[in-house]
């Protein structure tokens, strides 16, 4: 068990409940990253859950739960022959901190009947960029549990280059070796700094809701996280998230919905 | 008050519940469209919102709700300074039909910081298509609710000549004149032909789950609607459709993950 396991695992206290720890390891300053915590939610989804494979999940981000003891409450809302869909609530202190709804199914590994394969074509990895260890003051804890490689242009906004438009794009592991699995995949598409840092926005950028699709099950090795948006527009912005694993199949879809920083 | 706006319209019964009749005038077949049934829902969760407009939606479709009365169960979640969110469920003879998520805000009309203008250019109007009636006993009624004008390449699957890309492409406006908004918008992420149809699939393609983000309050005219899949594989397809209003803004986002069909 990796200490990602470990930070994700989701304690069955009865049929609907589960006990969940929430690490601080996660953190992107005060608050602890939602791709973390969906990864919470679903392990307890899963458990419930007569499917194996998270296909289909939805987040409304309503309040930033602190590190340590919290709650997944899961009801299944019908389970039929191919898909189960749930509802999960993440409480803490008898509050509501994340509203998720959960599509599951169990993904086959038949070749794909239609695949597209055109999308951004990254340089290579030892073209790409490290960024330099956060300050400890920062509380970016979570920059320690992954390995990213960035493509160049899409961090020029750390030197005051942005492009001047919405994008983010990096390959993309865990620091600890581990296969990734839906779990990974669900930190992994919020893992990429916002996309409208590279059209000049700056400071925190909460995320209202995202919402992702498991499109196939990942093969071991590097992730490559292709980040865009479309519309940036009264404080709010779209946020798109392609996952692509070492095969070069498509393995995961997000788009979340955010809030422009004032920072 | 049109037909459409009266076919969608929530009763206040109590804080939390609404009465609903579903209109006959919107089915597909056998069942009634999803972008009805979610303007429905949307009309509700409006309602009994602090905020104008549906920003988020993400519904879970359960089971087909035959035409007739239903209720909307609404469940404010949490309402913040200028976001909401909130619950609701679709709910006929007392079983859970839909079961949606729904983040409220009020838009403004400000110009964007960043609007990517690139998208696929469409034929214009006069070059595209409109389809021959169904036959009555398809029961497609929905097709007489709606005016759409196709993207030729994007129909040839009728005519045997599918493009061998998961397409769909058409202006779309209301067959009684009104002008579009957040509902008419709901129905239209949902209107286009399968775009697994273009991809040489057939038969009734049922949506799972639908996401789709209201990113700007539509001009008065024609929409146009830009459909397209990434991936066809295990049986699932996703459609990513595009709203784009008669000023030339992206005004609607959507992506929905369904079966293909076995017909």
């Amino acid at each position: 068990m990796t200490k990602f396991d470990e930070a994700t695992q989701a304690i069955r206290v009865d049929e609907s409940t589960y006990d969940v720890c929430l690490d601080p390891g996660y953190a992107i300053g005060g608050p602890l990253n939602g791709g973390y915590l969906m990864a919470v939610v679903l392990r307890a989804v899963v458990d419930s859950s007569p499917f194996d494979h998270p296909v289909s999940t939805t987040s409304q981000f309503h309040r930033s739960p602190a590190a340590g003891p919290a709650r997944v409450v899961v009801e299944q809302l019908k389970a039929g022959r191919t898909v189960a869909f749930s509802r999960a609530t993440l409480v803490q202190d008898g509050v509501t901190q994340i509203e998720s709804l959960v599509t599951t199914a169990t993904l086959g590994d038949a070749e794909p009947a239609y695949a597209d394969k055109a999308g951004y074509v990254m340089p290579p990895p030892e073209e790409c960029l490290k960024l330099p260890d956060p300050k400890p003051e920062s509380n970016m804890t979570l920059n320690a549990r992954m390995e990213m490689r960035f493509d160049p242009p899409t961090v020029g906004w750390l030197n005051g280059e942005p492009t001047g438009r919405p994008e983010s794009r990096a390959y993309f592991r865990m620091a600890e070796p581990q296969d990734p699995d839906p779990y990974v995949l669900a930190l992994a598409v919020d893992a990429l700094p916002p996309v409208v840092f590279s059209a000049g926005a700056r400071g925190w950028a909460p995320t209202v809701d995202l919402t992702w699709h498991l499109r196939a099950l990942p093969a071991p090795g590097w992730l490559t996280l292709i980040g865009g948006g479309r519309l940036i527009s009264d404080g709010w912005f779209d946020e798109d998230v392609e996952v692509w694993d070492s095969a070069g199949r498509l393995v995961a879809q997000s788009r979340q919905l955010a809030r422009v920083g004032r920072g």
